[in-house]
């Protein structure tokens, strides 16, 4: 007979995966090699910044209540008693209509409390006028202005983006405590597959969602390891799944999830003893998608189709492996955007659709990326997005709001809605 | 006197330095590395996709006029003659109410058009029962439904992510023909910078642009030859410039580009004979940002302020840096969101704004992500988008609609329409 799973809903899978999302150790590493990590500490400032009172333009540095009473005609000269760059520090402070030639982003002397910009200025060799008078503080970049002593800047569990390594940088974090990431193996069962450089043979297919999926994870700035392709032989796979467990910290397999003669995992996890945390999806593509938990390794069973195998891999393994690094922002970011074509499939389970969205006069407008079954290969290369679809309806028509999941961007969201 | 510096166009800027753009060789690499590269020949494919009908679920492979009449308590048995896995082939056709079982993925065997799912039986051991009449062709994967033999699936010059590696899999490309990275040089100027693990001192600051365009650059996927930092020197930045310029395609500098007595970019690209393409753009922060080409090379001068520095790389060296490897879309995706707060600040100049876009139910807001200055730091490392407000406003109120600019976003769009 044939096994019947219940099916659970998306947001319950989400929810399991990442309730057994274990939080893995740090390192402490270089400053240039953060980029793609999530930040395992607050990033506090450890100083004012800026850390003085500074100029943000070329010009001269002046006392405000010098320039008081400058008017059209009635221009009031100054006399230049120095210059000073950036990085340089005035050797002394200004007294009445004495000003400074000051660089962009050098310190302001002392007494001096506005800077005159160059081109605000009829200018002389050592000296200039000015018709009309500055305020106190007028051009001047404050010390602390942007961010105060000991404040918290960006809080631990962030992506770090290049904004981010700017901001470490400024703060003086040449090393920076961030999360490991965990170890990630990939297994690509089924009899049917080749690798990508065979020549077809009948009833066989090429291997692409191990690529695939090694590439979703290099997208991740994860590397991978790769145990290559296994026929559905049960003894054989199990004993790669069994080496590598020790080896990975989440194993990613792909095909064998369903319930045929020769889906081999549901036995395999039974086997090594592992929790099935589910097995069934309200979902399509991708219903069979199973995960699994062994102390705190992840299982992934993907199903073997790409479409379905590409959405599996980044509705639950994505989040699950930025879970297991503290990411405060697991989850694509969501949108609303506007349906392009007519979607007559009804939609028992939800729907994720390989969509390309694009901003266009009338709003943001997601289409189908062509061919949509769970073995489609050729929308996944065309999609930017995916268009989740409720389950519960009858089909969409063209101009319906949809909900979209952008894929490929760096920063995600902290909550998973749909 | 002061040089006058006349601004162009946001847009004229993009389409002058996208005409400098010189596209560069190719490389041919093996499929698993190119994650992140631009295609540099079109995805044909090369046989049909599928390239056999076959099953989409674990069932029965039957031919279809011997369902005809099925219903209800009028079963009609079919006698079960071998089995099909995936990855084998049937040994013979079927005849009269003769059926295969069949798995996800295997081959449809001679004479059957038709699979019956497993749940839509009665199964005995050798035989089952089916209860109503199956259609021609129905539960077949048809050769060819996903693409045909010949059939352009992706242009040369698409960006290659996880789904563009998954049909170039499918389709037996082992190695791949994609556009070489152009060898972009880094070089902080300014005699008040410090190294990131540098003590504070009077009048300096750390050195943040430099790692932070590593890390837009690290975010393009490309590596970078760091020129390290140079004081405000313009025979020894002469000479480090020089010494780039032979060892790299793109260089990219920070500081030294505005009209300050020591701002050296200038006399540096007229040293070396580099034409400047422009000095001055219409947009804060950022205007003193300069584009030069020598020969086939791009000089990027952008500003010292770290926000002007990163708006100048995401806007010019980010586009530039994709055309020369041939990219169809290399500009960031654009999109309507509601202005969050009040921008008070007119612009006399068009204004890119470091801010955070979420997914509300209101629609996508946008809220400028704090400080707003061209030195400001902490604003960059909380951003998630630029939000560009058109010149010639006295500023904004909140709950306007205005354009953002998507950072960090793997696919762009091909067209500049700001």
């Amino acid at each position: 007979m044939v096994e019947m799973r219940k099916p659970i809903l998306v947001s319950e899978a989400v929810r399991l995966v990442m309730e057994h999302s274990y939080l893995g150790g740090t390192d402490t590493i270089p400053l240039e090699h953060t980029y793609g990590r999530i930040l395992a500490e607050p990033i506090i400032a450890k100083h004012d910044v800026p850390s003085f009172d500074r100029s943000p333009y070329d010009g001269f540095a002046v006392r405000a209540k010098d320039t008081e009473g400058a008017f059209g005609d009635n221009r009031i000269p100054f006399t230049v008693i120095g210059e000073i760059g950036a990085g340089h520090v005035a050797t002394s402070g200004i007294g009445p209509r004495e000003a400074y030639r000051i660089m962009t982003g050098a310190p302001i002397p002392d007494n001096a409390n506005a800077v005159v910009m160059l081109e605000q200025t009829t200018e002389g060799k050592d000296r200039f006028t000015l018709r009309k008078p500055f305020s106190e503080g007028e051009n001047i970049s404050f010390k602390g202005e942007d961010a105060k002593e000991g404040e918290l800047l960006v809080k631990s569990g962030a992506f770090i983006h290049p904004g981010t390594i700017a901001l470490l940088a400024t703060s003086g974090y040449a090393t920076v405590k961030v999360a490991k990431r965990p170890v990630v193996g990939i297994l690509s069962t089924g009899t049917e597959l080749l690798n990508v450089s065979d020549e077809l043979v009948p009833g066989k297919i090429r291997n692409s969602n191990g690529p695939m999926i090694a590439a979703q994870l290099t997208r991740m700035g994860l590397g991978y390891k790769s145990y290559g392709m296994q026929e559905d032989d049960l003894d054989a796979c199990t004993e790669v799944v069994r080496k590598a467990l020790i080896e990975t910290d989440v194993l990613i397999t792909t095909g064998g999830v369903s319930v045929g003669d020769y889906d081999h995992l549901p036995a395999i996890y039974e086997r090594l003893g592992a929790k099935v945390l589910f097995n069934k999806v309200a979902m399509r593509p991708g219903s069979v998608t199973t995960v699994a938990v062994l102390g705190k390794k992840l299982l992934f069973g993907l199903s073997g189709n790409p479409s379905a195998c590409f959405t599996g891999f980044e509705l639950f393994a994505r989040p699950a492996i930025l879970g297991m690094q503290g990411a405060n922002t697991p989850y694509m970011p969501r949108m609303q955007a506007i349906l392009g074509e007519d979607f007559g499939k009804p939609n028992p389970f939800t729907r994720f659709i390989r969509a390309f969205w694009e901003m266009t006069s009338e709003g943001i407008v997601a289409v189908p990326a062509g061919f949509n079954k769970s073995n489609a290969v050729s929308s996944i290369a065309r999609g930017n997005c995916l268009i989740a679809l409720p389950s519960g309806t009858r089909g969409y028509t063209a101009g319906t709001h949809v909900d979209i999941l952008l894929l490929g961007s760096e920063q995600g969201v902290s909550e998973w809605v749909l």
